[in-house]
């Protein structure tokens, strides 16, 4: 069985049914409608403006393409699998509805830089959207450490009680995590900003195209440099992919802490009944699986990246049909971070902190022994002595199943002859907190600093905390 | 806006709809819907038979089961994203149509062993339809190498002429390394092949069931040795994955090849015009669209594989709903790796083979340059040192402009006293390959066998050229 | 600058230096010099055997390469980086002791060959070396489950306590991981166990070589099938690295809950302080570092297994120098595994169990749930709403703040009228795990029987408690 | 057995030998020994210029830190695995050296902020010397095309021949993607120049220390801005392997293409004898090793990204020991690209290009049939169908076996009315490329314009041709 394709003139036998279907991409690119559309009205007006089309042309493609792309819109358009893409879905319903026009509107132009404009549209708007989505994220984050800006915790390393910290200080880590994914991705827009349009299927095209005034119409910085580079090369994907990835990973590590914080033993958190969910066995079952299933999904994203990597590694130029291979990856990295990023903003917005929880937590551990070392380093022994001073009063402290504080003067006095009564007022959680009063410190003061220095930057470009979720199509 | 849930008694507030829309699986693992009624009627006999469902219960569920499984065949069957999985959609449609013994079918079961089982099931089919697929495709690439038992071409390393060869024997070279992945499968579907009904969400159950019984209903082996590990590993989805994606990587590796033979430089084969494609703005393009787009398709199966690992690393016991993440990435491979091999083997069928081409291929590039050094090692000199009087005697023949062969015997007993008229026998192609007679090796007689050998493997194991394409819901 | 090299007499000019250290391979492939020399004695044996080389011939082989691996072995062979590989710094150091009969070695053999086989010898051994390895660590656990056989924790699914469980149980999951890790190495062994030696470079030899008794010497089962594939295809490398990275996955896995059992909030474990350190900052830390390494080290393996596969990804036959790039990820893999492994089962031989903190996490969390809707499904109330009465007790109990067996009888009647005194015996965890008195369940007898099956598979395929790290050259 | 370490007071038992051997790490960061000693050095100066540290001190800390960085550099420093990492190597050796002053430098500083700001000095100089080397292959490349002006041959899609090109364009379409890469590491570069010193080990120290004025001693834009982020996140290198691997990516395209190039079919290359090896059996052979390793050596890259996506995937903050596994897989993409890119721009120098071969390929695969169609849409004919008609004539060229250019005038009328004489000067292959004048196009301007502005661009930044190989240690 085969089936009609629109390249025909040189072929003798129509393509086998079932390669059709193997090779078809209208399944998953007619989401570039939008983009394909706007691209081909920039290329009909530059097109006019040369001369190659009549006004009157320009109006029926404008027409035509404004009654498809309502169509598309409200769902009552028909693709159709056996015209290949969205691009000839779309070229065959203007010619339908617009005649010769449309047959016209291809001059100059190859489905090669067009889909590769129609990418860097779409990529870009990508672009734009995950990083209003993780500005929310981040402005939810700064919100809530405002009002825990008195919460004190552990700060942990290796997952161990290290030192006395601030929630608020701990939530701002994230904030600080995600304004480095926004970067990304604005860099990321800034360098794919180019236009391919006039690079033809790889050598340009013999038209005499304004190719700044199609840039310019769709919002591009500039042209494309190079026509082969321009259709065969999607490095700005893997770009894409790449800062993606490394925001999922984030994703992912605020996924943990909210699982593991989440459980009886740390007991630091409670998601909202709204974001988690019970078991079809166990009756008292609620479990954050919000946050399990975003920290699962970083495995989908890294998974998409590779697959984009492994995809163009060997291509020569210029475009290859493994090309095409492109779009499902980028697709599902984008909306799944998209996804992530957006039902975290809600789960944080509604996450409960149990405060006692997280101070209690502070009265165990031992986390102010740093404060012993620093209190003789600052009397001026040397740091690795005060240090070892300090690991042997902690030792002491196991041995008497207590904790520092409890210890008497004597006992520390027997490990330094310095110590006075002092030491005792450098144990308190407060004090030792409030010490660390340097930029990026907790200290109360350096924390109300960052939240006011964070809101400030994302409010600049416009974050807020209305819901920012876009439609899937 | 909320959802409403089954597991309601503990909680307050209902599921976010956003959030349940991020949590909700049934829109890809109703996709299981077979296998989860299969396992429901396995579960369902067993309860009857330890006493727990009474004859008629059993009835009952075996009426209600196939019509909702007659209705999922039909397409009629509503699947309910707000009853979040497969698993629910039709333990609810079971309750609306037969009462109570929906709700009795999940004594001593939990979605957790139930999810295990399902994707054991599938996973243990599909190993065998992509394993049918590799054979089919293995079957046909053996028919053509019968076929061209008689073309010869160059061998070729680094991509450079090195010796010569018989298509046949490059042909039979792929069809080795798909039985290889053909063997991974089989060894993944024999692995994988316990029953994990009765494992419970995490600690088994108290009732007492008959877990043999159930296994042997569902054509397992045994049951699962631990209730744990049975509902939170999947590791045999990630031997599953493996297999696919280097059985990806042999198919990249054959379709790396169809490209580039099917250039005009090459010109080695032609793909039918029902595998190619042509361009939108070159008239004259014919692309094996259908080997670029396998080639780049191993992308997707990587990534697939790196989504599961990424997916399970540092995952503690036993389940967490992480692993809900494992679906999309096994079935788009399965899917992947399926379509690619079965759009492979008909693109195999119909290639056409120039074997003028091939031919004279063989013509130049010193491709019996290796008979010069075996005929003097024969002959007992050293074969280092044979190498390099071989070495030598092509250097001339560049500098002459002109292959070893047509080099003046003269030339010859200048770099070596030993050469004498018979060298010329050895420097002729179908000689040389004749000579490789070793199992393994070009010589006609190895390869006739190895192509009998190949078919007897593949014909025991009930491979067969017929469409083995499989429906994909 | 220039470095001298081995196939000189068609070239004019020499390799490049700093082109030369881009591609000299010995600095890494010299660990293969032991399987290197056993292919070359078994090759040497065998063109003796057919009368290629004089039994004198033979003798001088076998000295020469005897008298090199002894100073390999004794670490005073110079290696020399300008002789490009393993294989041509042993074969010049022969013919510079042994004359000739170092270059008639080669006869019938190529590079190509010889390497795949060099590789598949390497392989095969540390698949098995891995496999001792991983059931060392599984006897480790195999032998504390038998000692904490009474030690009583919760189980927890989403890391919400779930249900009673027994320590052994959770331990013996891990057994179960390993052992299919060892299953899938074992299928690896025996798939890539086939002898390429005689396939020279792509297209076999004109010698008249014997391969099966090459096969023979070196314990292959037989010689390789098709001299193309046995010289392009590294699919065992891939399968090894799939094997080994599920293995490292499942270790990070374990080291996942021996970090998170640690803290000071979980408190189930302490590792010992000769597999943990301290801070050079914070004088009260002991962290799990041998834990979190371990968990770290996983993405070593993965992305190891990512390098091949991208290697391989669309190679053309035969030979290309990218195979070249298997070794590095492959000796890492290997190493970074087996490390792992060794150092993971003497941290759990040395871990302290806290049983009285996993006990008590038993007390609360309404770990007995379950109990209250199976002893109603029991009684005959369909399960659905059996658990929809028992997830009304936990609310009320949250509400009272109290556990489930703390409610009065009366509170349960009120929500089931069938309930009695009976269901404070069912509350209890150790009759909860008892009753859970099924294959793979955590009841005594079934974790103990486990554990005695666990052992005898173990002990049949001869893994030891004893140490088996290899020593890594 | 045990070993000795540097934060004793609170253990009792030594750290095991071999668990020792596992988590040491100098064996690999001892690289950072440079950037070790410089952050040293401004932390003195800092800890001077706050009253911490006494100019005698700080004059003995230059004194020591001076003697050991040339003890390093001149090889001779002894590196002790017993001192777990190159941080406290160095600082043991400082305090062996002058006393106390080392113990003292310490005070205020973690091993947790000081490997971060090591690891960022590192990577903000292999930024800078990896630009540099795709610079200077960016360089050759543009001098090659410069030379290549007129050397004409087909441009091809699908690796089929599509229109005629000219090979300067095709090298700048290469000099447009290593521009792109160069962009992202600069990007990164910028984005990761904050200095994580004074974030002590997680929350700061006590110590009031100038973070402003240690940051600015070391080149950085500005202290990092909170404390947790600064010790746990590693996104910084992985946008660094991110970069790197999509460089690798384009390595692997050009390295492709040489691979292919150099076949005898193509003969469009040959690499210079001292890029080239030849065969240890096949006496003619001559391979393009060094484009084969660089195409496999983007295996290695992506695996390293891999690698470290997944060691931070899932980690709570703060620092944890998984981080030290950050290190190898950095250096190694760093070297791998670095490498390849050098050895790369020496192979691209020396290459020769065959512009016979070149032209030639441009006289068969009817490479000018898009003039035909541009020729009737350039005189109003829908192009849809222009384009039909010139496959129609493509067909007939085929059938007559002949180029397009041979077919009669009549023949072309035939299809179509309105062609005259002309239509044969428009598929002159030369004339065709002309008439493609865009910016981004063929035409010999464009590309002249091209080259000139890749230069201007190149050596604003400082690029040279001489090389910039950079000693690795």
């Amino acid at each position: 069985m085969a089936t009609k394709t629109a390249w025909g003139g040189r072929f003798q036998q129509e393509l086998d049914t079932d390669s059709a279907r193997f090779l078809e991409s209208v399944s998953f690119d007619r989401r570039l409608a939008e983009e394909d559309i706007a691209g081909s009205l920039a290329h009909a007006e530059m097109l006019a403006s040369i001369g190659v089309l009549t006004d009157d042309d320009l109006a029926k493609i404008r027409q035509g393409l404004g009654a498809i792309r309502s169509e598309i819109r409200a769902g009552t358009f028909t693709w159709d699998a056996a015209k290949e893409d969205v691009h000839m879905n779309i070229e065959s319903a203007l010619t339908a509805r617009e005649g010769d026009v449309g047959a016209r509107l291809h001059t100059g132009r190859s489905r090669n830089d067009q889909v590769a404009t129609d990418m860097r549209l779409w990529a870009r708007d990508a672009c734009a959207r995950v990083g209003r989505s993780l500005d929310r994220l981040a402005l939810t984050l700064a919100a809530r450490a405002d009002d825990e800006i008195d919460t004190l915790l552990p700060a942990y390393t290796h997952i161990q009680r290290a030192q006395p910290n601030r929630l608020a200080h701990h939530l701002m880590a994230w904030v600080e995590m995600l304004d480095r994914d926004h970067g990304r991705l604005h860099d990321c827009a800034m360098r794919l900003n180019e236009c391919p349009l006039g690079s033809g299927a790889v050598c340009a095209t013999t038209f005499p195209l304004d190719r700044k005034l199609t840039a310019t119409l769709l919002g591009f910085a500039r042209p494309t440099r190079n026509s082969l580079d321009a259709t065969a090369d999607r490095d700005f994907l893997l770009e894409l992919l790449s800062a993606l990835a490394i925001a999922s990973v984030h994703l992912s590590r605020i996924a943990e802490e909210m699982v593991w914080w989440s459980t009886q033993e740390f007991g630091f958190v409670e998601m909202a009944d709204a974001h988690a969910t019970g078991s079809s066995m166990m009756p008292q079952k609620k479990n954050p699986d919000v946050a399990e299933v975003v920290r699962g999904k970083s495995g989908r994203v890294i998974g998409d990246l590779v697959s984009l990597l492994v995809v163009l590694k060997g291509l020569p130029l210029g475009y290859n049909r493994d090309l095409q291979e492109d779009k499902v990856p980028v697709f599902d990295a984008v909306d799944t971070v998209s996804d992530a990023t957006e039902v975290m903003a809600d789960a944080m917005g509604a996450l409960r902190f149990n405060r006692e929880r997280m101070r209690a937590a502070l009265g165990a551990g031992f986390v102010t022994a740093t404060e012993v070392a620093d209190w003789l380093a600052a009397r001026g022994v040397p740091f690795r002595h005060a240090h070892e001073v300090a690991g042997r009063l902690v030792a002491r402290a196991i041995e008497a199943r207590c904790e520092l504080a409890q210890l008497p003067l004597e006992t520390f006095r027997e490990e330094h002859a310095l110590f006075d009564e002092s030491i005792f007022v450098a144990l308190d959680p407060e004090t030792a907190i409030e010490r660390r009063d340097l930029p990026g410190g907790p200290a109360r003061a350096r924390v109300v600093a960052a939240i006011a220095d964070a809101r400030a930057r994302l409010e600049a470009r416009g974050a807020s905390l209305a819901r920012t979720r876009h439609a899937t199509p």
